[in-house]
């Protein structure tokens, strides 16, 4: 852009965010430099904080700035049910779409031996353990629906047996509200292979 | 989110970002710790540089880190032209649609008297003392097409005729394949009244 290689290298270092092409860095880029600096001052500071601090709760794993995380300290959840997610922004669908009110536990991924990503990696161990405390009754089992998120939770199950921790998936079918005729074939042969009585 | 109160700080801090609700701010925070913390890190870094160390050129106002921008100090550019845009945006977009080769000079606005926006705030005596070189052909007003727009652009036409510079405006009328059914009213109708023999 007319020379300026400081401006082209913010433009470029923009495009790390997801769903940000060339056209919209750019459209962000001069927005910031003409209507919000210190917008763009504060976002620089909390990106630098938030990349050093946050780390993972050593129990549930998902992100935190403190050793524990607030759902995992709070005494008021229910401590017999573990909710297994990939990753924290299922937790949050989970917390927001729902009235469930006991723990999680996330995977940070999902199995996926070609791309290194096995049991330990999904910190297993620390779920097997914690089973292990007694505590757990239920262990709710809230992988995707994927190839992988599949064998992550036929691997979840045999763990919650060797524990003897009755093991629960969430129920696959036609959302609400969806159409027959635009739900993908594998939902709709699943929803009608799982039909029930009225 | 799960009680990280510098993740939702993040989360917040992103939506300085134009085009960036609540869902999208949070999609790239949770992109950004998992997947990629030293693309966030690096656009920090590029963020606080941008703002510290980019101002605008003394010249043409255009955004730059040194005092003439690279544009300005290109001897290659025509020194008779001179295009005068309302902001760094619309400079790039006609320099990278059109063939131009000469000047630009950027407003940084456009009038808007209810907004404290004058002749001063759009460095208007530095315009016309750069016409007063002598060296200015013809000034190019590309100011918007809106109201205020072309009040800019008026202005900017009696700036020119008190220089005897010559003053130029950006065509308007029927986009390239754009069908009549479609374009706005007052595009149309200054199509049809600026009609011309074929
Ligand atoms: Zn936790
Ligand atoms: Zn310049």
């Amino acid at each position: 852009m007319s020379g300026s290689p400081l401006l082209a290298e913010l433009i470029d270092a923009l495009r790390c965010l997801p769903g940000v092409g060339a056209k919209s860095a750019q459209r962000m880029a001069f927005h910031l430099l003409e209507r919000d600096r210190s917008g763009a001052q504060r976002l620089s500071a909390k990106l630098t904080e938030a990349m050093q601090r946050i780390g993972n709760c050593t129990r549930c794993r998902t992100f935190s700035e403190t050793p524990l995380c607030a759902l995992c300290a709070n005494s008021g959840r229910d401590r017999q049910l573990l909710c297994v997610v990939e990753s924290p922004v299922d937790q949050l669908a989970v917390e927001q779409a729902t009235g469930y009110r006991g723990q999680y536990f996330v995977l940070l991924g999902r199995l996926s031996p070609i791309d290194g990503v096995g049991p330990r990696e999904l910190g297993l161990d620390l779920l097997a353990a914690r089973l292990a405390e007694g505590e757990i009754s239920e262990l709710i089992i809230a992988t995707n629906p994927t190839i992988e998120g599949e064998a992550t939770a036929h691997l979840l199950n045999q763990i919650a047996a060797q524990a003897s921790v009755r093991a629960t998936r969430l129920a696959h079918g036609v959302p609400l509200g969806g159409e027959l005729e635009f739900i993908d074939r594998g939902t709709l042969a699943h929803a009608f292979g799982s039909r029930h009585t009225l």
